[in-house]
């Protein structure tokens, strides 16, 4: 997407916390974590499918799954000191969208990763935190390189 | 996205009402929704900033919005009988997924479109959900050659 002066500012600035901090990049953050799962959750869903029909769906990313994916992702020193898991979230979140409007990864390389890594039964709402979980640690991981060292 | 088989089911029963009532197709129009516009605000505020700061933000478009821009756009009949506001959310969610996951608007295409119908002060929370119905209504009507006729 072409919209990466929407961070100028934060490239003239750049450390982890910069970017794990920010609220706004946490909101787009949040869409964007949203609907690459609900297409991931779709797709694996349909490929699975013992009846060979198309499931659509779509859920709401928790904040427990996505600042425990952060955390197994050994990434907490994006997030701010003494933060609670509401903030490790919104720190997930900064960083997914700072990686999309930096051109790093496309929504669609963001789809497949999460959807190659689900595994289990996502119709189990305990399973699917589990796996859900997975998935976006691997994403973080990944995401990782493209993000400054310090 | 090279997800279309998302909709071969759909596509093999094609007409308004098959599209506008699919609740799986819904939540992910959800994510799009979202996404785009929280994007597309952050755009638009960023152009208009006096101190040319840039300003990252988001917004859960409400169901509001989003009934009444497809009453506006004079796409009701998308949506199932008697439909209450939420359920012609619900459609208007849908039919921006189903036009997505076809290929015919890319979510750059409607990110562009959005920024280019906003107007007026969108800090004001009035003036927003004003601004915000008429840029989907704008999207849903750009929409409607998309979808099939009846």
């Amino acid at each position: 997407m072409p919209y990466d002066f929407l961070i100028d500012d934060i490239k003239s600035n750049l450390s982890q916390k910069t970017i794990g901090t920010d609220k706004g990049l946490a909101k787009i953050g949040d869409g964007i974590v949203n609907l690459t799962y609900s297409v991931a959750k779709s797709i694996y869903l349909t490929k699975k499918s013992s009846t060979k029909s198309v499931i659509r769906t779509g859920m709401k990313v928790s904040k427990t799954i996505l600042s425990n994916a952060l955390k197994n992702a050994n990434m907490r020193n994006f997030a701010k000191n003494r933060a609670d898991a509401h903030d490790i979230a919104d720190t997930a979140e900064a960083l997914v969208a700072y990686v999309w409007i930096n051109k790093k990864m496309t929504l669609q390389e963001i789809i497949d990763l999460l959807e190659s890594n689900l595994s289990s039964d996502l119709l189990n709402r305990k399973e699917e935190i589990t796996s859900a979980t997975e998935a976006f640690t691997v994403l973080l991981k990944k995401m990782h390189q493209f993000l400054p060292e310090k």
